[in-house]
This record gives structure tokens, C-alpha cells and sequence, in this order.
């Protein structure tokens, strides 16, 4: 199976939160690009609106990506850092904040069409509430429904994957996990309004990353994206890929393949204190291992799916783990050498 | 707002759990009917199959119900003490056992039509998955699916309430969140598929019930059913309303009336050390307090949730928790003598 | 019981989060001040060094105090916002960084002598880690526990507050809970170590403030300062008190009332998008009405806590909230007029 | 490293949970035995009080575990599935039940004399409370500490290892996580009192293990006992080693050895479903793997947790986890022939 890895460009530079300003110093976009473009098996990058990506640096990062040879994955509005949307974008009780969210990621989706993107990555998270009594749960959600559609309608072209995330910055989230923002996609009516699963909002929601791949597909294949990275199950922590959890990665490819997914791996991390590039990049060769993995072993693994008994599935991880003994020598010289 | 109480018969009766097999002696359903009759408020009843209802008591059982002026307000099939259906009952991967779990519920559907019970209340607790790379996700639901389809198909003038649980008895439940469930609910295509809301489940799924209600709307007022309890948010405590969350059902309330519940409001707790009546008639009182406040207090809910103030929320909460003062002393006399 | 409330002056501050730089402007700190003062019921505030105070303008802070009527109920080293800091503070692997850790705090002591404030609240934030077989839990609490016995040892007529939070800005902290502090207190051997509850940090580590305050108070008498707000009990939201959980709060001031507490109660909040004096203000006002039902009904808790029947709690917590009848009608004037 | 390892003894046998009165059937007592003694590594038992072990078959027992060539390693006294301590065990408010308690206790420290068991594991898991105001914290934990005093100055030969757990059967138990425990075991005064660490019962607490097992020693080598499992992080799954989490597995063994830990690995799981032998086998297998890979790897781990470097930390993890580079060939044939 091949398989295409990208990373959201800011993850590359500066990192903040509540705290402390600053951990590290913010390289310059095209530092990041360059960085990017040397990561092992990164083939394409997401960009983040505003901070990234606006109508006056088009032309620029056109060339840029053309020059690292990069694909431009996604485009994600950013609805998030601007003061404006601080109570909301799409459902703003503020009808000319909510105007202004939708004309907004129209600008994305015209920048996007530009860079040959096809998908706006849509993390309404601002799209929330915090206290109980406080939010008009029915009109909030019918607003962001229309905004949705009234964008997605108006560029039949471009894929829009809403990304789900349980909470932060609100304490709760609109669109929270799969099964919810599938319903959103779903009342939309518009076949280009999908979904984005990131890894560690799944873990946060209590999902299990393989069952929400399947939801999607019976909701009509909607899963449109991929996030990884890891977490301790409580917080975005946005962690490396398989520094907490590992059983769960192999069983999400193995989920993604038999739902006949074929769009990008990415990575969305926070390496607050670590290095960015070796972080992202460990994230990705722990992916390329279990796909290994999956590729030797995907007989075995439908068997095992099929079988539920889990001391059999036991056995089997321990051997293609650890041990590494169902691996041919091939697949491990790759692994090693990567 | 007139609301109609009920119970779960069972609630009364023995308590268990992994350790002791029996915190209580079991009354026997006669003496069990009795006390819930006693109960303030209650004028309806919730009874498990085979537990309590089975084809050979099911003319007895109407004359019960005649006899104690309760309604049966559901039927709740036993898909989950039976060793048989211990690794799936709808999803279970023998064709016999599924073939048996749907014949049992049809059974049940039979028994509803004679006791002129309109809900049958569908808790398919162990229809889930404990180990990952251990179920196939994508089997297993089309086959709760089919079922639920063809048994709500055979009896079109029942409603069948799907009652969502995140875990427990297995780690992972597929019928976990209000939108998973609304997701099947819809695939089945069936006006008379639908949810029940258990506020614990929900609190540990965490989910606002507020906001499922309003969910369950958009979907096609698929609200059927109300359970209520309280817990400590990571387990199903099954414990009394309004001994660890306060706010939240006051919020329940609103929005059930705001989504045009008139439905049942029906008691599902797990007194072990307590005695049961009085912790299930305490639920039933917090409830109708918060109803009191509601009645009196609707328009200033209205205009708060609109106004998104948790300044002015918690201003509200205040006046009407603690110091009374909003309610009108007819309210208070009548809160008191209850 | 005559209570001391005060608040942390930021507070009233700037708001940032890992997504929004500043959600609001920054009063500045005299504007701060004024602002506190005016807040019923305060009458005391925190202050974060650097940010707040330094030795630069401690003269003047002093006046300032003076001017506004308000004592200096603590100083809070800042160890968390300094990306020198950002690998940890007293347990930096870097001993120039542990030093300078300890030689700030020493000199935010010597600015509490400066202004009659009796404790240093030491939350060392960064103190913890984040991932796996990455730090050395041995060494590092070793530190931690030298840190602290030099610096409190310097100051004898100061007392330390161990301000513990189980996560943020690392996924882990090494103060995470009441007991492991008190165990690193015990391990100072100093009578002038001890704890600060913070309640929203106890709720997201599992604990039941009441319970922790007895552990402290087994471990020496070593509760010293006590934050307050609320949460959704997996993240610190810092939000007002009472809107998310009741019961547990009016528990909490009997357990500080039983275990002779007489510090401050001080809140400790970050209220985003919200009115930062309403805010504020809307916990104390919670936190006198708990108050004043406690004065009124101590025996009554007294008895249910030997009782231990939750049936007779959850009727004794009914007639307290919402209908008010168990207090005398002045107090209820009383907390209406507040 | 030379390692033992154990099992509960009733781990082999009958299952059930609040809705399933028995997955499966109960083996008698000697099947069990011989049951166990096949489980490749097993050379030890823990027997639970009343179940397996009475004043009435000690005798036979000695002679079972003699032809069977397994030590006793534990008693864990029944404390939690008797109705009579189901409001409490030690604390219980009722004196005779907690004497009680305290002489069947002693019956069982007589037992394990002629046995030559050498750990009493006291798991008092009925000691909690479930709903807030409803336990006198101060009284009780003085009880429980009054209680295992006197049980553990009357057999100063026995080690009393607490096992913590922070909910069920309660919603909060007491004796909760490592560092409330050792506070409790620090109060008795005694030498003989320590702990058990429970993997699944430190993951739900928010614990890691490996910083868990430093406090136990920084309060005097205190760590007694382990029982390993594994889960979701939020209820006790008691699942099998190593399908949930991974790398936390080889840092629990590093920092048992570090700290210098030379006492058993006790596999305590709750196979509802699996087949038990092969279900605790593969828990044993996955530790004998990770147990390899420490010994071979040692060094390198004892660099990485000095480096704090989580990207140095994860290529190192992915070494010797899926392509088995770093192991020797006689280390991973030795691993796939067990």
C-alpha cells in the first residue's frame, strides 16, 4: 500500500500556550518549507490561512511549493486565533461575525483553487460553548449547518473535511467527534462535505479510531483527511505517533485501507520543547513500520478481526512486534535503514 | 409542564456487582409493583424481559398494572444477562445467536402489544468490543443494523428507543453517543427507530444532554425515551439526581421542553447500599423542583441562553438555588410538602 | 464563620490560550487593583512575581496595597511562563537553570517580607514531563524536594504553598494531587512547607476536595492556601464557581470549617470571553451562599456525615437548594441583597 | 534479570459483572491449580481468602501447592464480595463489623504461617463512599489506620502490602493511588506495611507507573507487591498485558529495577470472555519480551531517560519494538519459541 505523508507547515515553528509566550523561536515560512520538503517521505504540506497562506503571498507560495516540491494538501482557515471569532465563527451570535467567518474561508477556497488544493480543512474551534444555560444549542448548530453548505455549495470542486475535536478552546466543541459531525456533513446534503479525523481528538473522545473510520464509510465514505499524532487520552497533548499508544496505529492503517481510504497521512503535532523536524519525522517512520507491518501481515489481521478472540490477537502482536519475527528480513532492512 | 414519572421495576429489586452477588434480598415483582406504586409522582413502570415479563406471566402482569393504576411505559428486551448473548446479541458473529436475540426481542414486541406498551427500549449492552484488532467494525454494525430493521419493520405501531452507553458490560459499546445512535437510527430508514437519552450515559460520553436533545431533534425528533440518574462522570454510578451535578438537569428539563418532549421521565438507578425508594423517589423530587423553577422561570432561560452571559447564568442559578427568591412562595409551599 | 476572600490579580487580566494571543487587553496592574477592590467580600489579592511584582516596584506595590485596602495574601513565584523554565525549573537537568530557579523565588521571599505577606504559592508548572522514558523520576524529585528545603529553610516566617495540579503545561506534573505534595513536604521536614488546594485542580485529578483536606490535615495541619473555581472535571477551566458542580463546594467549606481551616479563600480563574470582575465576583457570591447554609445547618451536616444515608443527604440538599426553607429568612435577605 | 511470576488463582475461574452472573463455569479449585502450573513461567499463586483458602483446607491447600510446585505468594483476605462489609470493612461504622474485619484478617495472616506466605495483600475495597456528604473522611481513614496497625503489630513476620484502586465497588475508595496509600501505610508507623501497585489500577488513577514505583521507594522502599493487567484508562478492564498500552510496560520494568524491586509479577485479569490460561499466559509472554529487551537495552534506557530527548527516546523504541534490530538473535529466537 502506498501511502502519502505531509505535515501542517506551522507545526514546524513557534509554539505557545496559556503559559508561556514563546518556547521556541518562529522560523520564517520559507525556512519551514525547506525543512518540510527534507523530512523522509513528506510529499506534501497543509498550510493554515492567514498565517500561512493569504491572497497577497499567493503567487509566492506557488513557486515555493513548486520549488520544494511539495504538494499543497489543504488549506485551514483560520478560525481560531482571531479575537473576532473568539465567541464563535460560524455560529456567532453576530450576524456580521458569522458573514464574515464564510467570506473569509471563501477567500481560502479561492487561494485553494489556486494552489491546485483540493480540500479546506475546516476546524470551526471557536464553534462552541463552556457553561451550561449559556448557548442556544439548536440555532448555534443550524447557523454553522448553513455556513457550511452556503461555502461548500458555492465551490462544488473542493473536498471540505470538517475536523472534529471534543474540546478546546471551548470546553465543548459543536462538532465533537465523528458520529455528530457526520450528522452535520449529512444534513447538509452535499456530497463534498466530509470529515477529518485526528488521531488524538479521537483518543480524547473516548473513540477508537478504526470504528470511526467505519462510521464514516457507512455514512457514505465520508472520512476525507487523516491527522495523527498522539496523546495521554485526556488532552490534545499532540504527542509523536506511538509514544503512548501503538496497537491502535496498526488497527487505524489496517481500518483505513479496508475502507478504501487513498488520501494523505498527516501529521499534526505541538513539539513545544522537542525538536520539530526529528519529531515529525519520528511520527511518520513509526507509520511506515506498522505499514509494514500491515502489508506482510494483512491476511492475518483480517482473520484476527474476524475471529475476536483476542488471546490469538495477543499472540500475533506480540510476534510482528518486539520480536519482529513475521517480518521478512526485507521489510526490516528497509525499516532500519529508513 | 405536566410530566409523567415512571420507574424501572428491576431498580427495586437485587443489586449486584463483579464483587458481591447481592448487596440486597430481592422483593418479588408483586411486592416490587407495590412500593413503585407508592412512589410520589410515579404513574408508570419500565419492565425487563424475562426478568419480569415472559409469554407465562404476561395476563398476570396486566392485571398488576390494572390493579396498581401504573402504565408499562416500556419493555426492555434482556439482551445482556443471558450467557448466550455474552460476545454480541444483534452483532453476535453465530447466525443462531443473532437469529435468537431477534426472535427473543420480537417475543418482547408481542408481550408490549398486549399490555399496550408503546416503547420497546433497546439496551444491546453487549453488542460491542473489548480488545482492538479484535471485531470487524464494519460487519458487526450493518448487523445491528439488519436487525433493528427487521424487527421495527414487523411492528410498525411500536417505537423502539435505542438506549446509547459508552462502555460497560463491554469496553466499547457501538451504540456508544446520541450521533452514533442517530446514525443507525437513520440507516434503518424507519420512522419508528429512535433514541432514549440515560442522563449517566451521557454524562460519561461526555456528552451535555442539552445538546443531545437538541441532536436528537434535528435528526427527526428521534427523542423517544428518558432515563435519569447521576454519577461521577467516568462510571455509570447509577446514583440519585442531583448528588453530584446540579445545573445540568435544570438545562435537561429546558431543552426537553424547548424540543417538544412529552415523553416519560423515567428513573434507572442502581441503589446497592440505599434504600431504593426513597433514592428513586429523591431523583423523582429534584426533578420536580427544577421543573417548578423551570415553570416559573422559562422566559429569563430563554432570554440567558440567547444572551450567552455566564455572568448573568450564574446570577440567575443563584437566585433560584439557595435563596429561593424567585420562585413565588406558592411554588415553595408546594416544593416543600412534596 | 467569618470568611477571607481574595483573588489572584491577574486574573483580572489578559487571557491567552495556545490559539488566541489575547482574547481581551490587559488593564494595567494599578487599573487591576482598583478593579479587585471593588469586588464585594475581597478583600486581600495574589500577586504573580515578575508579572505583578518585582523588586523594582515593590515600594511602590506597597503604597498601592495600602491605598486599596487590600493585604498581599500571597506571591506566586512565576516558574511557568519563563521559557527558561520551559524543561523545568527546580528539577531542570541543567543546574544553572535550578539555580537561578531558586534564586528568583528566594528573591520573591524577600519581596513577601517587603509586604507582610505570609505565604509564597509555589506552583512549579513546569516541573513534570511529558512523554515516556523521558525523565528520570528519581533525580528529578530529589530536586525538587532540595529546592524547596533551601529556599523554605531560608525563610522560616514564611509559608510555602505547594500548589499541586495533576497536568498543563506538562502532561504530567510531579505535584500532581494532595497526597503525593504532602509526601514532599513530609520529605522537606519543615514545618513551614505545605499545600495549596486548588479545586478545579482536584477535580481533574480525581479527588474529592473534602477528602483531600483531611489528608492534610492528617499530614500535619498542612493545608496553607485554597484556590477556587470550576470545571468540567477534565480540564482546568478555570470557571466560575457553582456553575458546573454545587454540592461538592458547600462540602468543601464544611471540611475546611471541621479541619480548622482559617486562611483565605481566594479565587483563581481565567475568565476568556467573560466580564473578569462579573466573573469574579459570581464565585464569591456562590461561595457566601454556601456559607451561609453551612452556618445555618452545620448540625444538620454533622449528623449526615456520621449517617452516611444519601437518601437523607440528597432530601436535607433539596431543602437547602431551591426552595430555600431550612434558612431563616435573613439570610436569605441577606444573600439576595449581596 | 531473573523474574517471578504469578497469578490470582481466581483469575482462572468464574467471571461475572452487575448484569451476567457467569461468563463462563467455575473450575474447581484444583483445576485451577493444575491450570496454573502450566502456564508457561508461573511459579507462584495468590489465593483469595474464604474462596480458595479456610482454616478448614489449609492443610490440603499446603499440600496442593507442594505437589504442584507453586509458592504461596499471597493471601488477598475476602474484604469486598461479603455482604456484611459492603458499606465498609475497616471503617465500617457498625464496631463489631469492623472487628470483624480486623479478626478475619488475622485469620488469615495465621494462614498464611503455615503456608509460609510471606505477603498479606489487603485490598479493602468496600472502604470508600459513594455520594458527597455522606462519609466522615476523618473518622474513617483513622479507622482503617487503626485497623491495619493492629493487624500488622500483631504479625510483624507478614508484609502488608496495601492495594490501591481509586473507585470500585465504591465511586471513591480510600486507599486510591500510590501516594495516598503510602501516606496511610507512613501513619502506621510500621515497617511491614508497603504496597501493591496494580498497572490497570494506577492507568485509571492517572498514574505512571514508573514515577509511581520512585515514590513508593523515596517513602522507604516501600513497594510490596505488583499485579499487572492492562485497559482503557478509565475502568478496571483487567485486560491482558499489552494490548492497550505498550512502552509503558517496559518502563514499569526498568524502574522496578532500578528500584531495586525484587518481588513477584502477579498477573491479576478478569478474562470474562477469553480463554484464562491463554489469556494470562500471553500477559506473562509480553512482560518476558519486555523484560529481554531491558536486558539488553538497559544502558541505552538508562541514557535516555538522563537526555530528556523524546525524539532520541521514540527512534530508540522503534528500534527494538516492530523491527527487532536491537535485539540479538538469541534473545528473539529464545522469545518466539516460548
Amino acid at each position: 500500500m502506498t501511502r502519502k505523508y505531509s505535515i501542517i507547515l506551522g507545526n514546524l515553528g513557534n509554539t505557545r500556550d496559556r503559559f508561556c509566550a514563546a518556547y521556541k523561536d518562529n522560523p520564517a515560512s520559507p525556512e519551514m518549507l525547506r525543512l518540510a520538503a527534507g523530512i523522509p517521505h513528506v510529499s506534501g504540506i497543509e498550510l493554515v490561512g492567514t498565517w500561512d497562506i493569504r491572497p497577497d503571498n499567493v503567487r509566492q507560495m506557488r513557486q515555493s511549493l513548486v520549488d520544494s516540491g511539495l504538494d499543497c494538501v489543504s488549506i485551514i482557515p483560520d478560525l481560531f486565533t482571531n479575537r473576532q471569532f473568539s465567541k464563535g465563527s460560524f455560529c456567532n451570535t453576530n450576524v456580521q461575525v458569522r458573514r464574515q467567518a464564510i467570506s473569509y474561508t471563501k477567500q481560502m477556497c479561492d487561494i485553494a483553487g489556486e494552489l491546485n488544493c483540493e480540500t479546506i480543512n475546516l476546524w470551526p474551534g471557536q464553534d462552541g460553548y463552556d457553561y451550561l444555560l449559556c448557548a442556544d444549542y439548536e440555532r448555534e448548530t443550524a447557523w454553522i449547518c448553513e455556513a457550511i453548505c452556503e461555502i461548500a455549495s458555492a465551490y462544488p470542486g473542493i473536498r471540505f473535511a470538517l475536523e472534529y475535536k471534543p474540546k478546546e478552546p471551548r470546553t465543548h466543541s459543536y462538532l465533537a467527534r465523528m458520529a455528530d459531525s457526520l450528522l452535520m456533513a449529512g444534513q447538509t446534503g452535499l456530497e463534498n462535505v466530509g470529515i477529518t479525523i485526528d488521531t488524538g481528538h479521537a483518543f480524547i473522545g473516548g473513540e477508537v479510531v478504526g470504528e470511526a473510520i467505519v462510521l464514516a464509510k457507512r455514512a457514505g465514505n465520508r472520512l476525507f483527511h487523516m491527522h495523527f499524532n498522539d496523546n495521554h487520552a485526556t488532552t490534545d497533548d499532540d504527542m509523536i505517533v506511538g509514544t503512548v499508544h501503538t496497537i491502535t496505529y496498526l488497527e487505524t492503517l489496517y481500518w483505513l485501507d479496508r475502507c478504501g481510504y487513498t488520501g494523505w497521512l498527516s501529521m499534526d503535532q505541538y513539539p513545544y520543547r522537542e525538536d520539530a523536524v526529528g519529531a515529525i519525522g519520528e511520527s511518520i517512520l513509526w507509520l511506515t513500520r506498522f505499514s509494514a507491518i500491515l502489508d506482510q501481515c494483512r491476511a492475518d489481521i483480517d482473520r484476527l478481526v474476524e475471529q475476536q478472540d483476542p488471546v490469538e490477537t495477543s499472540r500475533f502482536l506480540r510476534s510482528v512486534l518486539i520480536s519482529g519475527q513475521t517480518l521478512s528480513p526485507e521489510i526490516i532492512a528497509e525499516s532500519i535503514s529508513a
